[in-house]
């Protein structure tokens, strides 16, 4: 299991085994030459304002952004809504939905979960009570390649829960929390220290 | 929620919320003044071979012994298995199931909470695989005062889960496990305050 943080800038890159580029976030564009030359394994997102991100523009911009980093991405992160031509990448896919509102039920996300065209399922949803943590392990207990945790800061251990249960990334920050209840990558990798 | 500290003498007992004085791993049996001196919460068990612990004389001796510190006890932990006379305490009672081979289905664990004599239900069962994990989740969220942990090294992580999830008590500690995967006190209240 590797740790990701999530970054608005190519600073700070060396704490994480994979960096997860949120363009969204970046001030500016990076230069694609020097995402190239990152040595890191490289997640890249391009995140909607209606799932938590900055993205203001039209689909075909954000297809057009991805498509100019996807070379030398190892990942995109594709939303599970997305349209059939996003899925059509050089690089593998990591499918995703957030709930930023309340965490469906067990049917739903299963459903999501079943119908993937990305290899890896992530769903980061907003925990309110036990039901959602019980939800969220079912998921991780019967398929491969799920991520799954709640967001709020009072879920911030089921980031490490998830990863306990074989999810392959626990995405962390390095300084500013870009979701609710995201761990610190230094703190994260303590704890996973003192539980393994 | 509380750190438990499990203790093999009354040495170390001031790092705990509560002390769990395992009376059948003491070299010989504590003052019963010197118990009731003691500032702390306690728990007092005498736990039988056959639950992991050392205890290897008769119900009846066992009764006598739990008799003699229900006084000065804040609980007793009682086997769920053991006779109806045990249950006759002047202190709470924590019923607990131990399994050092397996973890139960679902059905027969939620039949062993749904029919407790105790106050809170303690559930420590060896951990497997994922499938432990959800059916131990299930419990947590389908019963209050229920605590319920895998063992197994693999498995620490469910102790710190249990808590998340609203057991009253971690069983902790304090230099040499007394469980397989059981935390040090220092560890888990560390990792405690990195999540809360």
């Amino acid at each position: 299991m590797k740790l990701v943080v999530s970054l608005d800038s190519l600073d700070n890159v060396e704490k994480a085994d994979i960096v997860e580029l949120r363009l969204d976030l970046f001030r500016e564009l990076p230069d694609p030459a020097e995402v190239q030359r990152m040595e890191n394994e490289k997640i890249v997102t391009v995140r909607r304002s209606r799932d938590g991100g900055k993205f203001e523009g039209s689909e075909e911009e954000r297809l057009k952004i991805m498509k100019k980093y996807a070379d030398f991405a190892d990942y995109i992160d594709i939303e599970c809504d997305a349209d059939e031509k996003f899925f059509d990448m050089p690089c593998r896919i990591i499918e995703s939905y957030h709930n930023f509102k309340e965490t469906p039920d067990y049917a739903t996300l299963k459903d999501l979960v079943e119908s993937r065209r990305g290899e890896i399922f992530k769903i980061a949803t907003m925990g309110r009570d036990r039901k959602d943590v019980l939800t969220m392990v079912r998921l991780l207990c019967e398929y491969e390649n799920v991520i799954a945790f709640l967001m709020g800061e009072k879920f911030s251990y089921t980031r490490i829960l998830s990863a306990m249960l074989g999810s392959p990334f626990i995405y962390c920050h390095s300084g500013k929390a870009v979701a609710p209840g995201q761990l610190e990558v230094g703190t994260a990798r303590k704890i996973l220290e003192m539980l393994l």
